[in-house]
């Protein structure tokens, strides 16, 4: 078992006791994903890649996702103006990562993996981390952190695998082939593909304006189609990400 | 389907067009809950009894929980003093409960009803209630916001049959009989009443201290015993606190 | 001379000097209180019984009362709508009972009994400890706190004497008995008996709304009739205050 | 009787129902101010000032007075390192400031005078009410504020007087003639004239240091000598101001 | 004259009457950028590129920039711990860029353009522009904002031109030969061509590490050798940034 | 070379290698001073007094200046609601000085002076720096600081030559003599005396009022007239300002 909140207390405490249990924290997004898909990907993903590194890697631990994460942008995400797109403010995810590291660097934690599934997080989660250290250097405790997007996992070969027809980049993958095969992999039951959208990858000017521009955004909210995504490239991209993951992981807490 | 999250969001759009959707807000808290029980039923809980209203009213929605709540009291959750339990300062809940109501109002929403079940949590989410009002009347919206929790919808009725013994009170539920009972009811795979300290209820003076300390608590970190508990209590608890909230949201959101 | 702001420094030096003066800081709030009586009770009875102890017990100083305190909920307090209830956001009390705290920690005190007298305080002043805690201990210095509400040292026998037509909780003792008889007892000038509106306890729903509904408030602004207050139950339930509170000063503190 | 505190809601809702109520708010410190006064001069002056001030006009009501203030310095109070000195973050007091402005104003004030007692208060109260005229603002509230300390209002003649060896600046003048005197003239049971210490007032150089260096300020903690106070002058000195500000409110509020 | 700081405010103010000014807004950071120049690009780049688009487009105005940005990172600017490197936590930078833009708004400005030369401000400016915005729309002033960073606006052309070797990413360009050109061309007097070390771009591993550890980062501090930088290419690079930017704005705020 | 964000950063590292370099921060602010003077004066000021001071003690290295200020009050610098002063909120600047500090410090500099210009800033950057320095302390670093406003070292000779018709206080000096003498020596080019007004200095109750009351200013945005600044002058007091500046430091960090 290695959903921490799963375990009884009692259980935790052997898990946690020598300080060498790699504690997994998802944190991701309620962001819409098209009209073909749920709004949970941005959790669920990064949750199901940790179970994966769970199996692959002794005591792991998978802490409850932080499920509500920074504002949707309209290059990355399709923007923060969707009906259900549900995010917070900068100082409210970086104050929750802050704490939830220090609560478990205090039950004797020391080596955290922080696994994003959301783009619009990383600096927030960075500030998150740096702030927890450096409250927890106030209290003598070394800790020590990992950051990582799984997407930053995938390799070139499965890219050429993935998007035989050539890849646009990670910006505009959202709710494209990338996010769809693996929730067709990982929870096949929110994903409707007959609802996809197909229309060209989202092109963009470089620059950012605020107020958003809806008209930038393509009206399903994708950002690129996910039209040839399929579980069985999901589970390519599940396995790429997975083994890299527990790859860094064992190569960095190696000590 | 009810929980927003697993709805694509055009079908959200079209849940929430009309303003009368009901969004369900679970809260809880990471902390343990005794040797025999999972550290999540105070967000498991409150999920579960929002599952059992959406499916007695029309148009409700379940929001992904808060997981994160404030810090265990000794006199109601233990004491934050255990391992497992991970908790988050008053004012980041304060925060998330604020930018995740503002968040649902803009997508039109204007009736919420958050469902608590940590005790600790009740005035950090009063105030992340007043400021979330106070904001979205900065931008002319009203919204209406009912709190509850769901243990006070247990009738004198169901305490009778519940505890045969005699009621002790609330406050020494904790990883008691009425948690562990509803657990059983919901999540029986994460119960293993083989683990159950048996011992009196606690009982404290009449004042806290700070640091906390920790010889005032069983060590099972149960502040009653939940040898009692069985699945059937727990659906006779689970049914009244459904029923009762059902009928509360019904009555105060009738126009 | 025990109000430590009537000491001149040089005298109030040598009192903390061995570390072991105990501070009391009473805690309260600017609300109504009824038409019969002052909005300061919740300020005035903390500081009356912080003199009570003080008399009772060796090198008890009692620091100038925090007047203003959290927003008043409709089933405690009657409601933050009322005019002249006066009450400041969580974040400011959090924040104020903290610096307190660790200001008189710096003088060399290590011993803190916050006395409260309005029961939405309560959490708030629990986060405000840990977090003065949190910082002292970052200083290297260990400090302790009890924390009470005095009106949970009201045992059952007084509760009985004082209550003789049953007791409806201390909830709905906002403006009633407990309140204006502790007034009669300490500040008689304060209260006009004359005015007392006399109606039956109030009675809530299990849950709360937001905005506050005031029809669920007696026009009065009490939750319970103070009609058979009198000063001598004031005196009663003054000295059980008192002296249960001296007595677990004195155990808490006694090493 | 002016002290809102001390009135029933009901009598306080009649008094400002016409938003033509004058809300004084007295702002000081707990500070030392030499071995022969206690550590409430801050509060008590501006306090008692307005009592005198709320007998010159009609309809003023004065406030619970905030009685933690912002950090002591060296060249102004003689530094927050003194035993006794009990003072708050600026942003707490920015904070509490703001909040009480906001709550007042809702009962429909407009007309709010803060009186300051304590120098290094001044720059966090404009701050305070800067921040609640904005936030008032969104809510389409216009309220009118006057900040003064109260020291302002000596005019020359009554320097000459109280001063007749000459006047080295209010900076120097903590814990010396003047507010001895009005400490004599208001409350003489919290003056002991035989622990002053004679010194010459301190002089500083024209920077300041942090962290504090103590040999800079006479180890009496008084900054100029207080031998020559006297009730008479603290008489002169209180006419003078309650006088000035009863007119500059007169004037300011005509309309 | 196009720095407004350098204008008197009658100038300013007609400048600025119409509400048609575009106020230009460099937001930077003081970092070491390798031993062969001066830790200030990140302010210098942005302020002369928006000189240079103040030239070729009518009433833009420079605002003075913001010089402390977010902390720097190993993978993007070498990291936070090289001496020099001088970073503000984040929520200052998002306070500092937020109350900016409301007080140019206050001045009846509606058109800003934030000229980023950190990578690392990038979401902290977001959310900043996105707290202004809100501010500003509870006082009923619409703004609108666009945000670039210059380097975004290199095309593939001049890419080739300038790294006629390959292009490694603009992550690695840290003192590299974009930065170092930029600056041969428009501060020549801050570079040291002869301090240039030469060595391999960086390349690092799909996650980062907190603490950071200082092995990743070549012992120059630059992520890519500078030795081919001239200020020929910094003039095609400025020039490339200077219209494309110029273009972007005049197209965005044309109405 | 003392500007240090002009160095490369393995020279500065030698410089602050041994503890013992001197940081000198100016802190200004955007604010109209008249219409005969740009709005930078409280930035460039004490820059270029940093620039001469620097000259005249070894190891001084001069930090980029902190350009957005403290909002402008009426009697001291006009008023916060002047086209073209730009301000930021109290708490921004606080969080801006104790950021800077501690970060420099990281670097091994224990010895900071922070040159002041504008004075509305002065009790924010107290707050910096006690906040800069209680963080310090939890990291076992103990640092020292200096603050002065320039102004403070105009002595009564320089004053007698530089207002030989009376000086009315530093207070209505703003873009009145001092200030542009300082500016006509430093910067004669953001200086036209043809535009100075003329009038009598300003003279104000013994209060302020919220919002404030633009009727109280000269028109002109100036306190007192500059008619009578010269370069000349500008060179006395800015000579003064240096000498006794770099005296101070000499004398204070002598150990």
């Amino acid at each position: 078992m290695t959903r921490m909140a799963n375990l009884d207390w009692k259980t935790y405490e052997q898990r946690v006791a020598k300080g060498d249990a790699t504690i997994l924290l998802p944190i991701g997004a309620i962001e819409q994903h098209g009209p073909h898909m749920s709004m949970n990907p941005d959790v669920l993903i990064p949750e199901g890649i940790s179970d994966g590194v769970a199996n692959e890697l002794a005591n792991v631990l998978i802490a409850p996702p932080i499920s509500y994460g920074y504002k949707s942008q309209v290059k990355s995400g399709g923007g923060n103006f969707f009906p259900g797109t549900t995010c917070v403010n900068g100082k409210t995810l970086i104050d929750t990562v802050k704490d939830v590291l220090v609560a478990f660097a205090r039950h004797g934690n020391r080596r955290f993996v922080l696994v994003n599934g959301h783009y619009e997080n990383s600096m927030f989660i960075v500030e998150g981390i740096d702030l927890a250290l450096e409250h927890l250097r106030h209290e003598n405790i070394d800790a020590r952190v990992m950051l990582l997007s799984y997407w930053d996992y995938v390799d070139k070969e499965t890219i050429a695998t993935v998007f035989p027809d050539g890849f646009t980049g990670w910006d505009v993958e959202h709710g494209g082939v990338l996010e769809t095969s693996l929730m067709l992999h990982l929870h096949p039951q929110l994903v409707d593909m007959e609802k996809v959208v197909d229309h060209p990858a989202a092109s963009f000017p470089p620059y950012d304006v605020f107020p958003s521009d809806p008209s930038w955004v393509p009206s399903s909210g994708t950002l690129s189609s996910a039209s040839k995504a399929t579980a069985h490239h999901g589970k390519l991209l599940f396995d790429v990400c997975v083994d890299g993951i527990a790859k860094s992981i064992g190569s960095h807490f190696k000590d």
